[in-house]
């Protein structure tokens, strides 16, 4: 808990509004309540800072007229932003074992395993050697863990879930942001990962939460091996992903899409309920229901040289044939 | 150990034949022997049912007449096989340290690892820090494993081998059969991962078990970090993979194959001996011996996007080029 | 610390020089001092052969002329070299728990994470749980280290350092020396992994140490999850990776390169200060500043078929409407 004067004071921010008033957290603009503080980074979101129940808002100048609420003005709104995340991130407790505050309904559970207080987990779980489970998380019923896997604090697994070796749950979201010398600040991550009923998650495969909001995995997904799930994503139910994906910050699925192995989905994307990626695509644009693919197809080494060199000039020569074409009618 | 009607119950099948006849275990098709069940999901595998071995077989009301033996009818073969498999699969053991019942020939084992009951792990091996070894392991002489492995149950793997910190031996491939209203059902995996001799196994990098058969890494082969094996791959000897390779389902790879980092090669390809793959390419169709590619090779943002304008529309352009050389041939 | 009669009998080379100088380590041809064994397997490398202070040199016949010292002459270079770096690598001690010859000036760490000796940890880190580190290696201040991580023998982490979950440092780079069979033989990195200041590292991200020099990330930089950066890659100053990029052995980034997720690097790439890379690019050259892209854009699979076919052919149309269009204007 801070008062807005600690928070100026701590982001080197021009205060307009009540120093004394306090601030238990941090929520994005369309979703902060009195007594959290948002941001707005961008004009875009203006319409959202005019109608924000937010208890302050980090802002440029430019935006003081609209700003509703108490304003904390800086230059670089997301940088400020970047360093007051850190005052509201919890720190991991650090004790091997299994901590006696935790709630454990199960009696599978390997000795050398890590579960830290506050942790609950439901009944007829299985949690492996060597797994690391932070405070706080909740695991429902049935789950299978398998060995070396991590979930850090605060995560929601719901009922028969699995999580294969070496997975990693609720890591940090890749969220930086760069001062005016071009050094990066790191953002911490204050939403957690919730993953629905009947989800499997492959070995080695990563799930970022969200940097305020939560990263989704709704029932019945199914996470192949060595897939890497950003910051804020939803995927919608009975999705399944195969080995190797990368999905960026913010991308959104809808229910049963299928994304081949080897995919790349850009941040922020949106792919439609039953959308089908071939693997190795790369989804650069949003996706209706459908199915997609955008890869080079292989051929020989020698071959791939020579059409490679006209692909790279594939707009000289269509603008050549037009203009050659143009001249050849005119001629006629 | 079921008997037919056992199964018949539990997968919701018509039983054509012996109730009392007792499985033991399940099999491809070209493989189960008596006591064995195998299912066939397409008219492809029609030869393989005619002249099977198995004791029974999963099959659709329209294979009936092809089946020489023990039949259980459903609608949705693959599916009722999905349901099956589990029912064949040990859980894993999970007991912390070092399993009294494991035959260790050699001395340099962390303390805190995890060795379960059966394990075999020949002599001069180093076994490393927070290491997981399921039951049933088999690991020859001069083995290296690093630390924070896990070796799930069953595996075998031979000589002077490498596995580096981090690596998944054995985790479930990724085989999901759908129901009738879009949910996943996860297949247990009951095929093991066989790794030859002299093999070298990079950090992070994930190899599944096969569904029924075994997935082989041959003598001599050299995998790179995070590169994921899909369930019943073969890789031929002496072949080298580099980091963040994603190899599909069932893909064979022949000896000496070298394929560069970050390629993707889909499911069920097949590559010949002494096929060469540049890095990032994706294969998508088989291949004989030779060097292939297939990526679009980098430029400036601004000609990338100018460039794949045109690509997204080559088949109009060249139906477009071809009409309109034909006017002008036709008109001289 | 072996004689050159050892090396010369144990590589099978035949010895011009003395064969009493003693070799306490490997070096790269332009590093290497008196004490120290190099190689040089190409003639690109002979001016550096030519003006090498090493005490001794793996070389071919051909070179005999230009060796300015000991020479280890060899058929095959490489495979020599790999035979004896195994003479130089110190095997990791395998003991689990915090040695008592580790110097950890920290309160925050795990009871069951395994500390080897002489391992050097600063002021105020937290290492958590199920973390290895490997002996000699030296930690800054303020470091989080989080679950499940390994760090190998020998490298060096700034302050200001987030490790994150399973990430793997110090792993060994995939060098593999040829034989005349086609088998291939491992080289043992002699090199380390050295980290800057103010780094952070995503979970499950792989680190390779340097074969005989170090690999190298400088201060600031940001490795979002699952990335690999294989041997000797520099990573200038605040650079960014996004999630499952793969970096080629000896690549080369400036400062302040921004690569987006999925992106791969080809092995010895150089790139300058402030370079972009779109995510999902293949970096198959050298790039100045400037904002690079190079994937195929996703379309509907249907289109992207018929584009494809045209485009494994776009030499051959090329050609052809170039003949086409000279036999028109030559009619008309």
């Amino acid at each position: 808990m801070y008062t807005l004067g600690n928070i100026a004071n701590i982001i080197d921010a021009e205060l307009i509004g009540d120093a004394t008033t306090k601030i238990s957290g941090l929520a994005s603009i369309d979703k902060a309540q009195k007594a959290q503080l948002s941001y707005v980074a961008s004009d875009k979101h203006k319409p959202d800072l005019m109608r924000s129940n937010a208890g302050a808002v980090i802002i440029t100048k430019s935006l003081i007229a609209d700003c509703p609420t108490n304003a904390l003005v800086v230059e670089n709104v997301y940088l400020a932003f970047a360093k007051i995340t850190h005052y509201f991130k919890q720190p991991a407790i650090q004790i091997g074992g299994i901590h006696p505050d935790a709630k454990i309904n199960s009696e599978n559970i390997a000795n050398n395993c890590t579960i830290a207080k506050q942790v609950v987990i439901g009944k007829n779980c299985t949690i492996s050697a060597n797994t690391v489970i932070e405070q706080n998380v909740v695991i429902g019923d049935n789950a299978l863990i398998q060995p070396n896997v991590t979930i850090l604090q605060g995560c929601t697994i719901g009922n028969n879930v699995v999580i294969s070796a070496g997975a990693v749950i609720g890591s940090e979201g890749f969220g930086n942001a760069l001062d005016s010398k071009g050094h990066w600040h790191t953002i911490a991550h204050l939403g957690n990962v919730i993953i629905g009923n009947d989800v499997t998650i492959g070995a080695n495969t990563v799930i970022d939460r969200g940097t305020l909001d939560d990263t989704q995995v709704c029932d019945g997904v199914r996470l192949d091996n060595l897939v890497h799930i950003a910051h804020n994503v939803i995927l919608g139910k009975d999705s399944a992903i195969a080995a190797g994906v990368t999905i960026g910050g913010s991308a959104t699925l809808g229910e049963r899409c299928q994304i081949g192995g080897g995919a790349v989905i850009a941040s922020h994307m949106y792919l439609s309920d039953d959308t089908i990626v071939t693997g190795s695509s790369t989804v650069d644009k949003n996706l209706n229901k459908g199915h997609y693919t955008g890869f080079t197809s292989i051929s020989l080494h020698s071959d791939w040289k020579r059409n490679q060199m006209w692909l790279l000039k594939l707009n000289k020569i269509a603008r050549y044939l037009n203009i050659k074409l143009k001249n050849l009618v005119s001629k006629q």
